[in-house]
Formats: C-alpha cells, sequence, structure tokens
C-alpha cells in the first residue's frame, strides 16, 4: 500500500548493525519510543507524530527482527514496512496505553538498552514508565545513546542519496533569491516565498525555517519571522531544514540588500575562511573537537550563544555529535555532517554560515552547492 | 525584538489559573520540558524544537512569574517575552545540560508538579531526571497532566481568534479542492498544491497534512503520500493540521473523482448526521463520552482503529480530552474541541469527517466552515 522509503536490505544491514553492538554491550534486548529510532529501523513514516496522544514502541531483541508493539490507527502502515511482528491495542486506552504489552514482551530479560543520554526524550507518559521498571523487577535498564549515535552517524549510500537531493532542492532555491526576496518586503511574506518555492522544487516538506534580518547583521538565529519590512542595509538570513522522504538538509545562506554593510562582509569572509579550514581538516580519523578547533581559530572568537560549530545530519535536523570543544568522536566515510560557524559581528549582531558535508576516504563532498566566496548583494 | 502573540496581560490570566489549580494541589512549583507548556506561560515560540539536541525548562512557582531555565541560544527570543527571570548555559555541555541550575532554583521545595501522565512526554534525558531527582531528595514529584489540561482546555478569546482564522485558511483551500485536485494527478503532486494554497491562503505553517485516495475510499489516515494518480472513482481525503502564530487547526475533507461510489456516498451521509449530533450534544456540561455515544449511536459502529471522535485543540494539533467511551471530562464554554467521527465502509476501506468547533453557552459555533451535505465530486 505504502511506498517503501528502502528496500528491505537497507533495514537488514541497520539492524545487523546494531545486533553485533547489542552483543557487544551484552543487551537483550532495546526498547524505543521516539520517531527517529522507530523509523530507523522500521521504515514506519508519518507526520502523526505531531499529535502526542499515543505512544508508540519498538523493541529490537537480541536475535531476530524488531517488534512492533503500537496503537491500532498505525497498523496498516507499520504492516506495509517490512517488520512482521506488529502488535497493536485500541489507543487511547483507559488504563493501559500499551505498557501491558512491553511489559510481556520483555518479561525475563535482564539488561535492556534505552536511549537515556545526551539528545534524548522518553516519549511516553513517565508515569508509565515507572509501572513497566515495577513489573520487571530483574531488568536492569542501559543507556545506549552512544550506542544509537554511532549507528546512525555514519550513513547507507541511500541515505547518502535522500540527503544530496534535498540539499540540491534547497540550493536552488537559495540561488533563486534575487527574484524571492526585495527591499520592502516584510519578513514573513519572504519566509512564505521561500517555503513554497522550496516545495515547487522538489521538497516534500519544510518542517524548520528560521532566520533574522537587520541592520549590518542579525540578532537571533531561531526567531519566527516577524512582518518588518526588509530595509536597505539588512542583512538577511534564511536557514531550513527540508526533507524528502523523512530526510534533512539543514544550511542557511546570508543576503545583504542595497549594499554590503563593511563589518557584515568582513565577517561572511572570515566565516567563509572557517569553513575552508574546517573542510580541510573533516577526514576520517579527525575528532569533532578538532574541526571545531580548525573553526574557533580562523574566527578568533567561539560564540557561546550557539554553543557549538556543527552536528550530525539525517533523520533529525540535528543530529549527534557536535562539533563542540568537548566532543571526540571520530568522523568516519559515510558520516554526514554540517559546518556551522557562527560569530559575532557587533554587541547583539550576529552571523551563521552553513554547508552540509559528506565525510569520504579523500576530502569531504559537499551536499550543499558552497556559498558565494563573497556576501551577496540583492540590489 | 520579536513580535508578541499576545500581550501579557493573556500570560498573567494563565499563571493566574495556574496558580489557583496549584494551591489547590498543595504544589510548590510545576516544572516544564516540552514545548506547548513552555510556550503556553512564556509566549516563547521557535522551531527549533525540531532539534532534539538541547533541553529548555520552565519552573512555575507557587507565587510569581515562570522562571526560565534555558540554553544561551534561546535568551534572546525568551528575554522578548514577558517573562523576566532567565537563566541560561552554553548548551550543549559537557556534563551538566542545565540540571544543576535547576536543582538549585528547586532547591527546599516538597511538591513539584510534573506532567507525568497521559499525552506528557519527558523531553530530556532520562539519567538527568534521574540525577535531579536523586538531587533533590526531600521533593515528591506530583503528576499535573490533567492539571495542565483543564487549564488549556479552556481558551481565551485572543486564543479562539487565531484558531478561528487558521480554520477559515483552510477552509478557503478546501474549497480550492476543484482546480487543485484532479484525476490523473499523482497523490504527493496534490499535496504539494494544497500545502502551497494553504500557505498562499495565510497559513504561516502546514505541519501537518495526511490523507489518502483509493476506489470507493482510503485503507489509512495517517500515510504519507505515493506518487499513485488518483484514479476514477477514488475518494480522496486530506487532513490538515496548519498553523497561525502557533495555533492550529485540524479538520479533513472527502472528494469523489468522476463519480460517488454508492457505498461511500452513505457512509458520508452517515458521518455528516453523526457530526449533526455531536453539534446538538456539544453544550456546557456534556460529558466527552456523551459526545462519543452521540455519534456512534447515529454511525452502528465504532473504529477499533482510531479509537476516539474527536479531541481538544489549539497549541498542538491534538490535545486532550478525547471524545471516547472512557473520557467523562466535562465540556465548558471557551472549549475547542474537534468532532472526528469515522466508520468502515468495507473492508480496508474508511472515511474520516472532522470539524472545529467552539462550546459556547448555547450552540457551539463552527470554527471549520461545515462541508457539504453530501460527498463533493471533482470532474
Amino acid at each position: 500500500m505504502t511506498q517503501q522509503d528502502f528496500p528491505a536490505g537497507e533495514y537488514e544491514q541497520r539492524l545487523e548493525r546494531a545486533h553485533r553492538a547489542m552483543h557487544a554491550q551484552q543487551l537483550d534486548a532495546m526498547l524505543f519510543s521516539t520517531e527517529a529510532e522507530i523509523r530507523y529501523f522500521t521504515g514506519f513514516r508519518t507526520l502523526f507524530w505531531q499529535s502526542p496522544t499515543r505512544p508508540w514502541f519498538l523493541i529490537v531483541p537480541s536475535q531476530g527482527k524488531p517488534i512492533a508493539i503500537i496503537p491500532e490507527i498505525g497498523a496498516a502502515l507499520m504492516r506495509s514496512t517490512w517488520i512482521d511482528d506488529v502488535r497493536t491495542w485500541s489507543s487511547p486506552h483507559r488504563s493501559d496505553d500499551g505498557v501491558s504489552h512491553l511489559a510481556s514482551c520483555l518479561a525475563g530479560m535482564s539488561r535492556i538498552g534505552m536511549p537515556m543520554g545526551r539528545e534524548s526524550t522518553l516519549r511516553m507518559p513517565y508515569s508509565d514508565f515507572q509501572t513497566l521498571r515495577h513489573s520487571l523487577p530483574g531488568a536492569e535498564f542501559i543507556d545506549v545513546s552512544g550506542t544509537m549515535q554511532a549507528l546512525r552517524f555514519v550513513k547507507s549510500p541511500a541515505e547518502v542519496e535522500k540527503i544530496s537531493a534535498i540539499c540540491a532542492i534547497a540550493s536552488d532555491s537559495f540561488e533563486n533569491a534575487a527574484s524571492l526576496f526585495s527591499t520592502g518586503q516584510p519578513l514573513d511574506d519572504a519566509f512564505r516565498a521561500f517555503k513554497t518555492d522550496l516545495l515547487k522544487n522538489g521538497a516534500e516538506d519544510v518542517p524548520y525555517l528560521v532566520g533574522g534580518a537587520g541592520p549590518g547583521g542579525y540578532a537571533d538565529v531561531i526567531s519566527p519571522p516577524t512582518a518588518t519590512p526588509i530595509r536597505d542595509g539588512d542583512v538577511l538570513m534564511l536557514d531550513t531544514g527540508s526533507t524528502l522522504q523523512g530526510y534533512f538538509c539543514d544550511f542557511d545562506r546570508n543576503y545583504a540588500f542595497g549594499h554590503a554593510d563593511a563589518d557584515a562582509a568582513q565577517a561572511y569572509r572570515t566565516l567563509y575562511a572557517a569553513t575552508e579550514a574546517a573542510l580541510e581538516a573533516a577526514r576520517p580519523g579527525a575528532r569533532c573537537c578538532d574541526l571545531f578547533e580548525a573553526m574557533a581559530a580562523v574566527i578568533g572568537q567561539t560564540s557561546a550563544d550557539v554553543g557549538r560549530f556543527g552536528h550530525g545530519l539525517g533523520m533529525q535536523l540535528t543530529e549527534g555529535p557536535s562539533l563542540i570543544s568537548f566532543d571526540e568522536t571520530r568522523l568516519e566515510a559515510g558520516a554526514v555532517i554540517t559546518l556551522e560557524p557562527s560569530m559575532e559581528i557587533s554587541a547583539g549582531r550576529i552571523m551563521v554560515h552553513e554547508e552540509n558535508i559528506l565525510i569520504t576516504d579523500g576530502p569531504p563532498q559537499l551536499l550543499s552547492r558552497r556559498a558565494p566566496e563573497e556576501l551577496p548583494i540583492i540590489r
């Protein structure tokens, strides 16, 4: 019924790698409640996660295929994936939203992995998780955040293809800037025009679009747009996480209107050079902190605001690891990351520059089309 | 810097109602980690929640204004809201992503409310929450899921205005169906055309768009679209959660192509009548289960798949309560709900019909423009 995002072989390989990692940690099973992890192992893709009402679960046993324990409303879609064992209940439920299903599936196991560390969320009622723990007195829950990060960090060629395609679509739309944006245009209209252009160019969805505009720079990189018109001398930044079959791009572009403020133009050059330094350093074996230091050395300051200069990218807008001083994760061929140096231009004005790259055995491959060397001006 | 979604008075009223509820539960504070709850009390609105990297916290003490404990990257935006006390740290952090800030803010408190029940998520690493609990040995954590549902269920006039506006925008786009959709059009193109039209009509975002198409009915209501062309005799359903300043509509429409299959046309009439019955029953004091029973009586079957016939609506695509057999929540003037009866047409073919309404002291006010009485046909 549903189009498969990948052939079954993709999921078999993911499961095989997971089984090896679980064996090393002597896990009996892993338990997941979150969208990306469940989709990673099953291919179950739906926007229905927008509704907080129902919990969804996946159990990956140390041998054999994953077991889906999900609300009946998702049964048809889950049964269209490569998963065979789909256990359902009518949800919402008066008193037992999947917990007894989980308990019987996990009964007798002693070491159960669950993401409990950095970047993780427990997407089920906390009280239900306590009920589950009490019903499994012999079980120890073990954090697998690092395990899952390592598995997901290195992308398959089929995953890279999807990320590459959405990066190309966003690059096309950014190149249309001169026809989409103009002085006097309210910022929220600029956002709408850009979003519409992304859809026209083939993006399936635009879950993330933020930005800012201000004289010679912007104050903030996470705000929604206001109706304030773009003015001559403004620098506009748009940052999009658009998707294709559930895979994200995540990069931004900067544009000056009318003329380029000298400080902004210089900051742009600095961030461009910082990105070049990171591209030089981005080789298998290099650590995330090495790339951070390579960029920080060019910039000569580190923005406390943003806290990092890039991150993993794929099924989520941001994935671990982080390009930050303390992250010693080593790059591997097949990893996809963002390079995202930022700096303060002056008090309250910042600039962010971003590219998406694939780590290879040689120099990295740019997935976003490289930004122009000089701050582009829209007249 | 940022446009405020509401004047400060709106948030003061929310806080005052929360303080009364907290007093009744003898709570010293409430702790939140999730988007809707933090936005409800602060007005902090950003798509940056798409990134799972950083945790965000809000503490609502039993007296005085809320305290935001958030990553530095959000400081500028949070300081533009009505919140005065904004405590930040550089996140991601090597070892302490906000936990010591939380511990010192909550030190000495004995009864701390946190959503732990139905529809809730712990949006912070589980291990960090355990660290927090251990650092507060005298504190008891108390579930406030029901408390928060009761507070958010009844909307202010300013909230209703936003929901009403986005419902009108989506109604406009649904009325453009004949010019947007056609036989032979791939389903994913139909989705894209509809999304673009929503943006053109003034929707700020379309976080949710699902649907299906099939001969005389569809199999599934949560799947993403395939490239399969719409065929003569198909019934197409599109269901959108579009937004305006962070407030959702959530309703669907059905269309037949070429001609209306007799069973589909009859199911449509049944669901239309079920909705009429719910509109009759939807008065202050009626229970959610009463509306469910009113619809079930017309339909003569209850779909185990969907599990309920409607739900709360506002800052999220779906909010509690649920129109379901066991939910005894009483309607109140100012509550906004969806009426969403569904039924099986035949094995593997279902239909869903949905409206959004405001409960008033008299008959409910339709926020979505009422669907046509007969299944519309696109020729």
